[in-house]
């Protein structure tokens, strides 16, 4: 009869010891597989502990597959079989994370937002509204893939007031960021499309199409965006651009290359553009732009937008309004997937965006970042750095172009700034093909630079760029 | 020289007024391509406004196309080659999203939680504490891919107190649901692998592998899960599993069985096992199963959980637990997304989790569960269907299975429920192949019914269950 010793229990209950103390003899053999282990009654008689704690570590063993038990004859010990397992190789674990990048005094690459200017205050309340006010019920479980109903509606109402566009709510889909969007149309139109994007542009979103095994080509641009006839000379279906404002040349496309895009789209079936409207709330000057979207008649267009822009980088809520053919392709689909976002964030934005704050939000952003820009712009102006550069684009969206007059490699006008503690890239590092042209435009992305720090970043920058001019005399 | 009457300019701004009127005039082609517009200057006096209205108006048309300026000449029409477009052939937007399903009395197929269970002012009041104490810069800014920091050193804590399971916050991966975090996966092990997944199983996961092109193949189960031969047999490199609860036979796979799958990933370099933990926190009896992460030595396990399950679906995160070898291998490729679940939640459950809450919770729920299932237990028994059926695997996750004595079809079975209000499903609805065993076993997921009704819904439930038993006789 199996006899144990409970003097060294510590703080374990009973039956999580005897479980422990069968299961190493189970391991050390000292129990033989197909063994009969003692009766529940007789054991617990023996050990002195009541039926239930015997029960209990034996129901646990049989779960785990170390015991078994015969409808009438009772339990019995596992025949574990167990593999030989040999020990992974060494691997160094070193290198695996990029290391962190050196501490810049001011950047220019990344985006982020000024942290005091997200109002999280109104935000906070909205939130505890929502958690008092909102049915549970919906709160908890109303994960329906396309968005909570309130906040497509917000989001439609928005739409209409601001950019004039008329969509149906049931049009709108939302998911956790423009990246988790890309990946859902993909699923949506098919991966044996070719996708064209905008060369330069975004290499994030080429990184996103091959990480997904989609195969994509680079469609050059004017100074109106991209340019049909390559796109026509393509075998592209799916076009993916950024009309309202390009990333990093600053281009607002005009109405008539629009209709010349949408002319191509409406030739095939199965071609569609995807309008990437990522910070139209953020056009500085004048009203923003038609969407493309807006002017098509033959639902032809995928339109995007996040408010990560508009709101901060953290809030991974974007959406897609679809052309109403493409929406019951959607259901069909793609219908058993959950929403990607909370619906606690949902119905918290839905009122942000129906009580007013949403566009109150931007305007004070708006003016924020005119004031951002004219400080900038007027500390460049008043710098050495003056005569040798051009400034760009600077009305739309949170970044402008600054032209250098020099022959010196981009790339060491990005190392000269990084030794004076200051981020920039140029639109060079934006072109997909490594013969880009070097035309020494740095770009300014403004949108999360401290103001306090305007003034020095500006000087930092320009006192490094002048000098590696000078030195390329 | 063009003049305008302001009579009916009514809320509109000065230059948005002119902008429109000169736009009309150009869509009409009372303004003709390449015609010259009047100067700034000239037209201001004209009109009797100031430069800068004019200025403000050229620059929005000269923005979206309609006129374009030469250096030193001035503003001039653009030639718009307007594409004719032909309107959009008129489809029906019927049938375009699933219909609604007849409101039942009682679903047992829905998987969601009682409304009143969660903690919302705790957390709400946690969220406060977050948005008031947390560094703003990280809750707006931090967007690293692997998710926030802190909510990854509180979930490695937590599966070190609660799962036994030793990792480091490094290995951690945080995203807005598994179902996202699936797609994740396939791109960082490669979608030219075959993946095997348990047969029966949840059909939903099928799917999201077809919708990412991946080819999957379906591994029959024998009482201990899937079974190896099967998996050896098979091409499969990859295997998706569910060993602590599988859904829906309720199997905990046995310790044998996980060293021989163990074995099986061991063989080849590129085999994977995913272990979906999906439940684990709900095992109503003893202490959950070590995890195949905890015994792995050759580094081959993905483990992945979510807390849509332990809080609430509408809750997306979830998170995956890497080999360390595979950590690098992950930046590399996929360092280039954002994490998809906002820093507001993340922050917010980190604290949840390292200040006890969670814990509290599940344990809280655990007891409500627990409850809950006896409760249904307790009304089958003493309801007129008790004498037909057989109970099955009750003890671990928020399911049980029903086993009806009869051999009345399963959709009968179903159909009859749903007349009487009462959503059901059946093991055999979880088959891939259509030939699949009607054994007759009711799924009663009984996760998110108020337990106000757990009475009349059994009653319901028995009464027509049994008159279809009695009519097959």
């Amino acid at each position: 009869m199996l006899t144990y010793s409970f003097e060294n229990i510590g703080s374990e209950s009973m039956y999580e010891y005897i479980y422990k103390c069968i299961k190493m003899d189970i391991l050390q053999k000292k129990l033989k597989p197909d063994e009969k282990l003692p009766s529940k009654r007789v054991f617990a008689k023996n050990l002195g502990v009541s039926i239930i704690t015997i029960e209990n570590a034996y129901a646990q063993l049989a779960a785990e597959g170390y015991i078994y038990s015969l409808p009438k004859r009772g339990y019995f010990v596992s025949n574990l079989k167990k593999q030989t397992i040999h020990p992974a190789k060494e691997k160094p674990l070193a290198d695996q994370r990029p290391k962190n990048e050196p501490a810049y005094y001011a950047d220019f690459v990344r985006n982020s937002v000024a942290p005091d200017t997200f109002p999280f205050s109104v935000w906070t309340r909205l939130l505890r509204e929502v958690t008092a006010t909102e049915n549970e019920l919906s709160l908890l479980s109303d994960t329906s893939v396309g968005g909570v109903l309130k906040l497509r509606q917000a989001i439609a109402e928005h739409l209409y007031q601001f950019r004039g566009m008329s969509v149906d709510p049931e049009q709108i889909i939302v998911g956790a960021g423009t990246q988790y969007l890309y990946s859902v149309i993909i699923q949506l139109l098919g991966r044996n499309h070719l996708y064209a994007v905008e060369n330069p542009g975004y290499t994030r979103l080429t990184k996103i199409y091959e990480s997904n095994d989609v195969k994509c080509c680079h469609i050059p641009m004017d100074d109106s965006g991209v340019m049909a006839d390559f796109l026509k000379s393509s075998e592209a279906d799916i076009l993916h651009i950024t009309p309202s404002h390009h990333f990093p040349t600053g281009i607002v496309m005009p109405v008539s290359r629009r209709y010349e895009l949408l002319s191509w789209a409406a030739k095939q079936s199965e071609r569609y553009i995807i309008e990437d409207d990522y910070d139209c709330e953020f056009r500085l000057f004048g009203k923003p732009i038609p969407t493309l979207l807006s002017i098509d008649v033959m639902e032809k267009v995928i339109y995007i937008n996040t408010f990560a822009k508009s709101l901060a980088p953290t809030f991974r809520i974007s959406y897609m309004v679809l052309p109403k053919h493409l929406v019951g392709r959607f259901y069909q689909k793609l219908g058993f997937y959950s929403c990607t976002v909370s619906s606690f964030e949902q119905f918290t934005l839905a009122r942000f965006i129906a009580e007013g704050y949403f566009e109150k939000h931007i305007n004070r952003m708006r003016t924020y970042y005119r004031k951002q820009r004219d400080t900038i712009l007027m500390a460049i102006r008043e710098s050495s750095l003056n005569p040798y550069v051009t400034i760009l684009e600077e009305d739309s969206g949170l970044h402008f172009l600054m032209k250098v007059n020099t022959d010196v490699a981009d790339a060491k006008l990005i190392s000269a700034a990084k030794s004076a503690g200051i981020r920039i890239s140029c639109v060079s590092n934006y072109y997909h093909d490594e013969q880009a042209c070097e035309t020494h435009m740095i770009i300014i992305n403004y949108s999360g630079l401290e103001p306090e720090k305007v003034e020095t970043a500006i000087e930092r920058l320009s006192k490094c760029i002048v000098d590696v001019i000078l030195q390329g005399k």
